[in-house]
């Protein structure tokens, strides 16, 4: 039944320090319906523990005697103890997302119990404006990036009088399948990526300077404040940004949703640097994931997603100028990625990303140029109104991590008609991430008017 | 200005894993004024945290750049962030002390960052009944035992229209001295023990089995469940006992009100492993502390409490046969121990300590045979009522540590006219640590029939 650990799965474990956990997360508002009793919560908290056996991923914890976790492999844990995993906090008054995200910064820089299966899910209540949230933190070595979130999203209902089991529930391993596709759940079901040494040799021309200069490739960006050392410490911050006046932008300057993202990002990077007195003369290059096939073929296994580096203008005072930086720039990856057949794209993603594991297991991150600035993802998310256990689920804030040399990270989601933003980063080499929050609203603005 | 840490307390530091944290705590509930107003926390918390500077040993972290902390050394944190330290939360409804309990065995499985000063305070609201609570956590390396409870105590007011600086408020480095005696603040303050090497030839005499055979002495225990390996999770379960019931038990058996409590956790000892159905034939063997000299004296520096081994008596069924038992073992310890001179009394200690660290080091405690079978401590605290910021304080309970091969510790500490109890224990190797409370009630409802 024990499933071996791929490389790239065990890597996450290998790499993972008290000042680097690696775990993503997910924070989830919910409305409390209006005509619920003053237990709700509670009754809330008894559906998440109330579980019929517990399904996979939740139930495989680690198992592994050899240094590194070289021999890890998954196993079920028959002692599972759901009163560990599912955990009902709340917030002091008044109940801002001010303290919610206060405390979703001190939970996300818990490590996760490396004996228990890799996962805690958080029913927070005292918020206010009658709402509750769920954040669940879970390995990276279990689900990929914001897989996670959405293996949680393809188990919630879309009807408010649909009731499901909770998303650890172990009918799901019968039921039916998630019903969101794209979902790239590792424990137990998928083989990691193919063998990284066989085609290793053929693509070493990749790593030649491409001539087109707004092409920012492997081993290029400006040492910046973002690029430090980290501790344990984090921030988050997190706000959702009306869909409809991102795609207005798009319009109005003959872009795309991300890259107006993008500007958002880089304008609110040359504030916050600026306000720290440390914006370098050369621009900040983010590290952005790029789908390469549709989620159908995903689905067939192998890795749909590579990582592009794209210019995000932030020496360019104006905002006109920063986006068309963006643009150019992006356009000039997809370009270069067009040319590219399918096995050298695979290995693209690996070499672009072994340096940077590397760098973290030999203490070298942050101490060294970095390769990119930080990495920035947008990620499609559900278009429809989704429900826990009858409650409307209101937003979806992504919690990604930080590692050392890369000390922010920036992710964002859609859900209906918003764009979720979330913000993380190190809470002592970067002072005040919150006011990212500001700096993206004031970018946003700055290209509506 | 720099420190060096004594080997006793670089050895907290250098002991310290994942699965065995090794900080203290205490958790302190507090009554909430009839007057207050519906943001009265809110007040609490900016008490804690508009503080005027930080003093010793509070502003303290640890500098080392050998390996095992060799080098150890205190200095002040430049960069002392009191939001990071001092921390508000909030208990889910109906919040209970059940709610409260689950939130500090939550916290106190957590362990402090080592980069940082090594210490958190939380204050902790939506506790029923009016009240509040405070946890707080210090590492052992920072203050001895319960010297942390007594460090915070002494900082508190005696009239509830006394207002002091929170304890941490650097206004405390030059005003006055602590209130109350027998405080061992370690950082840059105490040297620690004395040399070990000089005295240990002197002594090994000690290490002969005595011939009394009450006497239960280093590396006797039976091995039970109590003494297996511990993971990373906690279960906290406190109460307080009326002291004059106990006074009252004492009376009517000839004893003292230690003897009581040492028959409370004897009793209790003996119905938990029973329903575990792992009773040993030989009697469990409790580690006491005992003062040696007078608090007076212990100012003048060095070492006044010494660990002794008591039988516990859990393999009598009647309470009498018990407490007799206990009465005995602990009469002929203090006999042994009055023949010592001063010098090998403190060599007694640290020889009946030092396989205790020597075991967590090398791995092999909860694969041997226990020294004993679990720390019980009984120490004792303010007798007049004390007030934090005008809040009167209800009751204050020790949360003490746990270790491989020493998986529950029993503290109490006495608050007016009540024992505290604290109980903590490894909720993996201990299931329902909770039922405690009801065995220790049980055992001295027996002591009273």
């Amino acid at each position: 039944m024990a499933k071996k650990l791929s490389i790239m799965d065990s890597g996450w474990l290998m790499m993972e320090t008290r000042e680097t956990p690696m775990h993503v997360g997910g924070l989830v508002l919910f409305d409390i319906p209006e005509d619920a009793p003053p237990d709700y919560l509670e009754g809330v908290y008894r559906y998440m523990v109330e579980v019929d056996g517990i399904c996979r991923p939740f139930n495989q914890k680690i198992q592994s005697r050899l240094p590194l976790y070289m021999d890890a492999t998954w196993v079920e844990d028959r002692n599972f103890d759901i009163d560990y995993h599912v955990r009902h906090s709340a917030l002091p008054r008044p109940g801002r997302v001010r303290e919610l995200l206060a405390l979703v910064s001190r939970l996300h820089a818990q490590r996760l119990d490396p004996s228990r299966p890799l996962w805690e899910s958080y029913l927070i209540e005292g918020l206010e404006g009658n709402r509750f949230a769920l954040y669940t933190k879970m390995h990276h070595s279990m689900v990929d990036g914001v897989a996670g979130m959405y293996l949680m999203q393809s188990r919630m209902a879309t009807r408010a009088d649909e009731r499901l089991p909770a998303p650890w529930d172990g009918r799901w391993d019968a039921n039916k399948p998630p019903r969101q596709k794209g979902i790239n759940v590792k424990a137990g079901a998928m083989e990691g990526l193919s063998n990284v040494r066989k085609a290793t040799g053929q693509v070493v021309d990749l790593l030649r300077q491409p001539r087109d200069s707004t092409v920012k490739t492997i081993y290029r960006a400006p040492k910046t404040q973002l690029n430090r050392r980290v501790t344990g410490a984090r921030r988050f911050a997190a706000q959702s940004w009306s869909l409809g006046r991102i795609k207005a932008a798009a319009k109005r300057h003959g872009g795309t949703v991300n890259d107006i993202f993008l500007a958002m990002c880089g304008g609110a990077l040359r504030r916050y640097l600026l306000t720290l007195d440390s914006l370098p003369d050369e621009p900040l290059v983010a590290q952005v994931p790029v789908a390469l096939r549709s989620a159908d073929q995903a689905e067939e296994g192998g890795n749909a997603i590579t990582m592009v580096q794209v210019s995000l203008g932030t020496h360019l005072y104006a905002p006109q100028d920063r986006l068309a930086e963006i643009q150019d720039s992006m356009a000039a990856v997809k370009k270069r990625l067009g040319l590219m057949q399918k096995a050298e794209i695979d290995v693209y993603t690996v070499l672009t990303n072994a340096p940077l594991s590397l760098g973290q297991i030999t203490g070298l991150s942050g101490r060294v140029s970095p390769m990119f600035n930080l990495v920035i993802s947008n990620v499609p998310g559900p278009k429809e109104t989704l429900y826990f256990n009858g409650a409307e689920m209101l937003a979806s804030y992504p919690v990604s991590l930080v590692l050392h040399g890369y000390a922010l990270n920036i992710t964002v989601v859609s859900y209906k008609d918003s764009l979720e933003f979330g913000v993380i980063g190190c809470r002592d080499t970067l002072p005040h991430i919150q006011r990212f929050l500001d700096y993206f609203e004031e970018s946003l603005a700055e290209l509506e008017a």
